[in-house]
């Protein structure tokens, strides 16, 4: 049976610190629950700070690699997908989440939550900058849900899922 | 040898009739100045104006179309790409324009605009929101150039183009 | 750590019985090696067959799905990567893939085995046709190794893994 | 109005000067017709020689380009489009032409003829090795037409195309 997967988008090598902290225990929370930890891929960043969460508590995580090699994947990947087709699997990691969650901000994960925007999907956006959240606004009437703490997040999700059953 | 290329961007089906009327301008004004149009393929919005306007005068127009057949193809495309994976297309998009036009603003658009900052690629801005000049400065420090009117966008890709040289 | 993951390749509707039967015997045992099942994700043929096994003796299975959507996902895939971009997807498979096993033959599964020679990855081919490899032979003098049954292919794929340490 | 589009397939490094002699003066065959010559973008074998063939009469050629930059990108081609997506492109190229021509045979080509095959494209391989025609033959009964020259294969594209009408 399909397990439920958390994609979480957020810079990378830009992100931070407080990013990080907030992806690794988002990772954490995500497995605790029995949920597959989705996310770039690669080995810096919000990517390798939430997987490493993950599998700090025995998670699966599973990263929508942009290379065409295992080269700069996060040691802390399970399952790596190698596109090989660079920022064009940004919609792949949208259209394979059932929640989006969003950690910090740059143009990549703004493409993310754009597409995510476009496939309505639940979208969760911790401790936004206001800009961001005025931006989205004025292009969509789908919801975007805000979360303070990945707890929070957490929260927010299974209320999601409970309305998906 | 290769032919300059100006992708433009913008709302399909929710483009309002200034972002269409512009476009099509635009699109006369690109194919005048002897450049190809490429946009998003499909028969709606900015993207079938701006090819429209562009056939009107003769010009030459290509479309990197979502679907996998030719069924919501614009009629003035002349080199429909068949890429049948939809929104995932939007980065080839940006990959192969010389020069990037925003012209009106959705979601879809916006993963654009995400994405051309991210390869720093030339972006022009057609008469945006406030709020989206406001969200995408605040990610990145790439220079995202604003017109007031087609034709001031045009001056602007002459001065692109020019340093590119 | 990433895990060892191992495509299986085969025909959709158009399996035989013969191939399905292999398939399935073939996940149960890449399962109880303790390898991840990867395949193209749909409810039909050897893609689904050989997911059925490895959940039978609780193998984790991911497909790479051609879809937007989970309208056609096999019920037996524990993480389905919805791409959304057709057979473009079949290169995912093969980069994702430590090792590409085949069983039966059709055109989607012969664009699987040409790109996995393309990218030089280990193949084996199970009680493949006579020309099958015939033409495979003649375009590469990369090894294609074949096995007469799923437990040989199993004991291949050993081999294969031990010299990558 | 949506021009005709032909793409031709083939080797690229490893083309041998026989497809390469065969390639160019199919590509100014093509041209001639007033056809779109498409193919994979790069500075090297069939695709090279089919532009170049086709620029020296004055035609019009696309190449759906592997890399996410031009620099392997052949000077006869008139419009990149630059996927970033390697051998996933290969999907595109089939999706785009209205007839397939091979010219040569490799493992990318092979994926190009099976993508072609499974899309019921109309496919013209030129000169085949009896390999290639038996593999393919016995994995569909679509119809995969032979001609033994570049004129031969122009005739039949007439026949193709008067058919679709």
């Amino acid at each position: 049976m399909k397990k439920i997967i958390i994609g979480v988008m957020g810079p990378g090598g830009d992100a931070t610190k407080t990013d990080i902290k907030i992806a690794y225990r988002l990772g954490k929370l995500i497995a605790q629950n029995g949920w597959v930890v989705l996310n770039g891929g690669r080995n810096v960043g919000v990517m390798n700070a939430v997987s490493q969460g993950a599998q700090s508590v025995g998670g699966l995580t599973v990263g929508i690699v942009p290379t065409s090699d295992h080269l700069t994947v996060s040691d802390y990947v399970d399952i790596p997908i190698v596109t090989g087709m660079g920022d064009a699997r940004n919609n792949i990691n949208v259209l394979t989440s059932d929640v989006v969650v969003v950690c910090g901000m740059n143009p990549g994960t703004a493409s993310e939550v754009a597409l995510a925007i476009k496939l309505k999907k639940p979208i969760i956006l911790i401790k936004p900058y206001d800009k961001t959240v005025q931006f989205f606004s004025m292009i969509t009437n789908h919801t975007m849900l805000v979360a303070q703490s990945g707890s929070e997040a957490i929260e927010i999700i299974h209320q999601i899922l409970e309305k998906k059953k």
